[in-house]
């Protein structure tokens, strides 16, 4: 990224002879992102994140046509979430589709919510409580044979595991750079070619006439060489997360009693989400912990993303309370497992006493 | 920015402690651009971009009122413009307000389009073609006499001359971090204490509830640093800026017959930017001089910024063709003044051979 700050600070479609070089650094980050994606470039658009892209996706396809029926996961983020109620007050009608208690969202339970007027269904490709995967290629067909339009926010799952937009099938796809370790202020939206869609910010139209303001060179040339790297190593990554995931679940289900693990291992979810039930009130191990970076449900009012998965999942707040969420990252090493399942059988100890 | 891309990637208010410390350098950042702009801390809403700022004070105004009357000055940024004009298919009135041969906008023609519908005035305060400056506080106050909100895009301004919002009376003001030398991606939106405003994008709320997503730590915390650049070296920067002109205005005047600088001395304009009219057609001695980073109007419908601005001044075709735009930026030094007119002037006589 170093030299779009400086010397290459030029705009893509500035008049000047090193404005060309820029674009071409550009164009070959958008190569890049297509290729991790299985895409093809010019069905890229970038953004300043995964939030800007599921809102572009969602308020875009409003935006010029007269109020409709839109479906949306119980679980997804809060961006897409809010976006799509934000369309409530302009007379859209929005409709919740539930998840089983592992987080799967059913590709029936979608077919029998669409409805003629229903223009977009909701689904994300893995959650990042819980680490479900979702059917999305039988959503897509279910939509399609209806003629509705499938988004699915697949930021938690690009760095984890292999993604193919059009074995996927879907219509719209949102990812975040910094989710695999491109730099913050990255962002990118996959838009079926031949789809329309309208921006929701205006100025000097940009990406296809989708966004505006000058190019955010530095990040996206960032966010394709992060998309290289993990098109080049997530068999790698990804066969490294399953083991490490079982050294733990083992590590756990020895070292401690009474541990649930809530994805169990024949649901399909993300090698490196692990979310699980502990014998001890879980801000508590969280406590103890300090050296481990986990996540527990905050039990203030409104409830936050991990409370409202967990409970869409059918959980108790009694259980909410004592479950933990953990992520493996490309560096964890079986060293740090081990240390961490330590340390988290030692904090549920004392804990308890 | 490098620490924030690296070991300081925590978000500010993720449960680690290092994250503290990222939390407190941005609002160290935060604390920057308000004394840049002369505003309290918690005024400064950062963004991704100037244009972005302009949306969210133009589009969120809107956001959750009925239908109302909006001016906005013919000579605004597209940003500001597009904005609008997007409010008409929502109901909303817009009306322009026209400028003088110099591109002022006078406080009076903005007091007599006023009703009692009128929710908005949009006025920048400094033209980046012809470089005019506003009689902004003039314009404050004709609108505050009417309960009237006056937004304005300063994005041009930073970096040039001295910017004080509160001596402006504006009530919202966007910026732009790479206008002064700060990062891409980077820009904020300076919101009175006290005034309302809705987000036009949804998610994870941040900066006050105004803007969803994680924060971009590295780009604010550089777009900081930049600012207090910026106030510390603005005097001797404005000092520098008005010796250069005046000596690019005198070499081009005794090089070349039939030159015409649009704004005369003794209109208020920002001293590093120069719009000239040549004696020759500005396109032909941009090709000619092609060492120069210089801007002529784009000949191609629909018009560019640089045509709907000098048009809106009441230039004819035939003058726009001649006219050149030049800033001067912060390392812009006499010798390099020396060679531009030397290269304009010759230039101009080869493209009349």
């Amino acid at each position: 990224m170093q030299p779009y700050w400086g010397h290459h600070f030029y705009l893509p479609n500035q008049q000047h002879p090193l404005a060309q070089a820029v674009n071409e650094s550009l164009e070959q980050a958008r190569e890049s992102v297509s290729f991790l994606v299985g895409c093809d470039a010019f069905e890229v658009v970038f953004t300043g994140s995964g939030t800007e892209a599921n809102n572009l996706a969602i308020l875009g396809i409003a935006q010029d046509q007269s109020p409709g029926h839109i479906l949306v996961a119980a679980i997804e983020h809060d961006s897409v979430i809010s976006a799509v109620e934000s369309l409530v007050k302009r007379g859209w009608q929005v409709e919740s589709i539930p998840c089983d208690q592992f987080g799967r969202v059913d590709a029936d339970s979608v077919a029998q919510r669409l409805r003629d007027e229903t223009v977009l269904v909701c689904v994300q490709l893995a959650n990042p409580v819980m680490g479900t995967v979702q059917p999305i290629r039988q959503i897509a067909d279910v939509c399609h044979k209806r003629g509705v339009r499938l988004h699915c926010d697949a930021t938690q799952a690009f760095g984890k595991i292999a993604v193919d937009a059009v074995t996927l099938g879907v219509d719209t796809m949102a990812m975040s750079g910094h989710k695999f370790y491109g730099p913050r202020g990255s962002g990118a939206l996959y838009l079926r070619g031949g789809l329309e869609l309208s921006p929701i910010a205006y100025g000097e139209m940009r990406e296809m006439g989708l966004r505006p303001g000058p190019e955010n060179v530095p990040a996206w040339v960032g966010m394709g060489v992060a998309a290289s790297l993990v098109s080049r190593c997530i068999d790698e990554v990804e066969a490294s997360f399953c083991e490490l995931r079982e050294r733990f679940v083992n590590g756990l289900h020895s070292s401690l009693e009474g541990v649930v693990f809530l994805c169990p291992e024949d649901v399909l979810a993300l090698p490196n989400t692990l979310c699980v039930q502990l014998p001890a009130v879980a801000s508590k191990v969280q406590e103890l912990a300090r050296q481990l970076v986990v996540r527990s449900a905050e039990t203030d009012a409104p409830p936050d993303e991990m409370n409202r998965v967990l409970t869409a999942a059918g959980r108790s707040p009694g259980q909410i309370a004592r479950t933990l969420q953990i992520s493996l990252g490309w560096t964890t090493s079986r060293e740090q497992i081990d240390r961490a399942v330590d340390m988290l059988a030692d904090a549920c100890d004392s804990a308890n006493l």
